[in-house]
């Protein structure tokens, strides 16, 4: 089956507990395989979702707002 | 019932998941009643724990660093 990567940026995140918060949330989204969180604390951190359907950017910002964070544009 | 407060200064923690790993594992030292945390994110941060006994410098440290985080020395 093929995945679709999805690419968002989210602020706030500033250890591994934030990041597993994050994970956890958009991994509740349905067809979500994978979540690749590159971490940079204090700052802005890429998030990769590998998913099997298309995400919309609400559910992505909702899932994230749910574990306290905010997603922000690419080159915030 | 008269209480001790004991102070001790960890580093490393950088957000509220954080201040809440730190606290439950002290939370589950003898004795203890309240734990109350100045978060100094990517500083020292003050840690006061109130209890009913003495706390040994020990005990803490295993039940900090078991949380993953480090007692330093007060002016670090």
């Amino acid at each position: 089956m093929s995945t679709i990567s999805t690419i968002v940026h989210v602020s706030g995140m500033t250890c591994g507990h934030c990041v597993s918060a994050v994970s956890e949330e958009l991994e509740s989204l349905d067809g979500v395989e994978e979540i690749d969180i590159d971490l940079n604390a204090g700052g802005v951190s890429k998030v990769t979702i590998t998913s099997t359907q298309e995400l919309s950017p609400s559910e992505i910002g909702e899932a994230v707002a749910e574990a306290g964070y905010l997603v922000v544009a690419n080159e915030a």
